[in-house]
């Protein structure tokens, strides 16, 4: 019925693994928490947040220097003034970091400094973006659109896979809904039957699958138990006051509380995540950034 | 916002506990999990499904008697003779019973032969029969309507309490979307939310709502790991022969093994499932069955 | 694929009339014009909206006497006084009458004083309900669903016809989706289908559908223009003091204005808006009313 | 609530006309009916087509030359030789053509070529692609997103004229929803709101909307009759033999007779559509296509 070819599950076992850092890999037993802001404001929010994180449990961080928004006069990121922040935050506390490619023509640049490229939402099914993406030469995060069933997300990354990209993570982020309490619907049946359609790692973003910050340690929960491969959440220093998507963020206390209390349900199905250095562990700064 | 009086969570620990036999509640540290055919049909066959059960995890059979059929020309329930199968197994396998009220004129009778009326998705907003089931002196157990967004259900439930039935137990169980790779999407935010605005019980039909029975075991550790009260599962002795819903029902094998690995999913979040007596166990026949 | 017996459009030709009173039927090439407020309030209302309505070519009122309300603890309706108030405008005014069943205990009532009894949306699926007006005796105006498919909406209608009313008249009334600046999504392509696949009049009710009387005016239009049969439109004497759905009633002055506009439009598909007398035109009191 | 600035209806009569030809524009009182096939597929399809509706009140061709599809593997059009093809038919037959961009990469060769660049519900929010529109120097048909929101419409809008493009005509072409008898819902309420809240052409694709061709002829009445200033409807020599969408487009006579059915209906609403020159009408062809 679906007619993926390439990212189709065609033995029991097979199970693809997606390597963004020397010891971080999407698909294997260990699951991969992915922290950070919505949007890029500064190098030292970004700092803030990689300090709290770099001694939990989160081992990559998100963050977007070019934001799709709704408005064209609201805020449309840092561009590759992010990008310099991310690669000095990447290179001081040594996490791989992940960030939102719009168009082709950010691809190079992107994939010079980031570890993944995430396509978000509104980008799913733009297919050229995703034919060239193909050529990335990095590992590609592919969020669900906003209404895509689960056959035109499979074959989104049938895309990508199929000019030339194996690795490409899935992204469960909502669907659009009748209910306005939440702001989208997380379908996590989509991710159970993503890991038996296909053999890609499958992670779940419940912080913009529902917009509210205090519903999303308990879904966080529920994408362990049924089968995620790792999840991205944001947190911001100051939530309130981000300049994006404010209402869904947790503070980077709550974030590390998080991360620490899908151990034990991790555990439960048979998945692990990662040590725990210390909150607040500063390893000593390289001297020198590029 | 959600202007529920009764059903409102005003004070952070409040939690109902509804009581459906002397062992079973729902609202405490231990989970219910409800399993059982989509219909009854016959009583050999709700015999099969009790004896396999009686000694699991299972607390509580389902099976409905009256059946809401979207054609006038399929099946639609046993009727009264129902009853009376529901009512041998009942006394039979001291399990309480679970089945469907469809109009104020069923409720006297079922609420004789049974432990809980459930009141189906289509009639989560048949107001009359709500008030009166106010009057009905047994729990309820309210499941969301197809498209009914999170307020509505919170008030239909206050429909019931405030006609003077406290004991009202939720159900999600899938709302419509526009994927037909799932029958309905499950919306776990739904349970979580609930969990926060009532001190309702809310517990979750994975058959239901996604209508295919090999994605049923992972998005019922989901509901688990998210804080759900229990579980009501279909399961059949021949599933592809059901009467109705062939295509989600568990075997009553596959049934006991799912909710064995639901207890390491409950430990990790605080909870628990019931103990296991043994598969098959048969307690000594009850001579004279009313 | 939609099994409908007695309600599937068997041969081209074949169309259900429905009459409701000696000179009002939907179905025809006269195209039938419901008007009136959400809920009835009191005499003195439904006197105001009559008597400017009778001259104008809106050829029935509605109003809703019990109510199907979100919350228990709004308004529900007069009752059996609305019901006495519908009867004396209905002999007032010379008008035949449509209004909301909402359990079986209440068909007998309703059908002796009004002409027409209507199903509202929340109960498409009540079945017992459904089964019940198959011996009410008098014509049904059965609403889509809040999410009925198309299939279920037609089989809801014949579950009405298969216990022995033949007389139903279809209501699209808006379908639930994702934005919120109409209440609804108004599906004119199910108008058109159900006339594909019925022999049934089908009506539009563009006023629940969008719940906003600013787009009422040009959606009735498109519905005369894409075959309805007719239309049920809410309109109260001052609209911003509705006890219910106060922002999508009009005036009764646009109301008038919006029924005159629809005439061309019915013409050029074929269909006819019948004469209007006259404004205000008000005709001898009967001198006792029952 | 919406914050468009540029594309909003500042004062009540300001209406934008977007001209694509010297005598065809949108926005005035006559209304613009674009045919064509989905996918171009040779010159002689091409031109039958053209041969067929230069005749009729038909005043643009449409055809996709970069087609967006699910699978990496269907179809993805004839490129740059189908854009030879519109060229060769836009001079033949003196009819303006729209075709689909999807990637800026692709807008100055489509822009030298025909008269109106479409974007498809698939990029609709891809913001840098509408970034580039603002400069592409032809007038854009901007389709609304799946599941786009009405203010999402309105701001993808946005996006193109504040980057300098005030050329911008929008098509409602159905939203996803949970009923797969037609294909996507036709939100013609979206119409009537995005004429009151923008001063740009509003038109409508039923045939995307609804995806079934006996449902397109009422449809097309419909969306004239609310007030929408054209159509572009789906026609094909073979419909059965199409490409792409073969079950949704109309034979060349069908689409013909639909065409000549809209002038009552559009003269009913104070509009006009253009005159026909007769049915088959072949100009004296030019000899030296570029």
């Amino acid at each position: 019925m679906i007619n993926a070819k390439l990212v189709a599950q065609s033995h029991p076992n097979h199970q693809t693994i997606v390597q963004i850092s020397e010891t971080v890999a999407f698909g294997g037993k260990e699951l991969v928490i992915i922290g950070g802001p919505c949007t890029v404001e500064s190098l030292e929010q970004m700092e803030t947040v990689a300090q709290h994180l770099e001694g939990s449990s989160v081992q990559a961080l998100r963050g977007g220097v070019y934001k799709p928004r709704t408005s064209p006069y609201a805020f449309q990121g840092m561009g590759e003034a992010g990008l310099d922040v991310l690669a000095q935050v990447r290179s001081l506390y040594n996490m791989p970091v992940v960030t939102e490619v719009m168009s082709i023509a950010q691809i190079e640049a992107i994939a010079t400094y980031v570890d993944m490229l995430q396509v978000g939402s509104r980008n799913m099914q733009n297919f050229d973006l995703l034919k060239a993406l193909g050529q990335a030469g990095k590992p590609i995060l592919l969020k669900r659109g906003l209404a895509a069933t689960i056959e035109e997300f499979v074959m989104a990354a049938e895309y990508v896979v199929s000019h030339g990209n194996p690795d490409v993570v899935l992204c469960e982020r909502g669907i659009r809904s009748f209910d306005n309490y939440t702001r989208n619907v997380l379908d996590l049946a989509a991710v159970v039957a993503l890991k038996q359609i296909t053999h890609l790692p499958v992670i779940v973003d419940p912080s913009h699958a529902v917009g509210k910050r205090e519903l999303v340690a308990p879904l966080a929960k529920a994408a362990v138990a049924c089968g995620a491969d790792g999840l991205i959440i944001e947190c911001h220093p100051e939530p309130e006051k981000s300049v994006s998507d404010a209402r869904q963020a947790l503070s980077l206390e709550d974030m590390v509380s998080l991360v620490d209390s899908l151990k034990p349900v991790a555990l439960a199905v048979g998945r692990t995540i990662s040590e725990t250095k210390g909150v607040g562990f500063k390893p000593t700064p390289i001297c020198c950034v590029a």
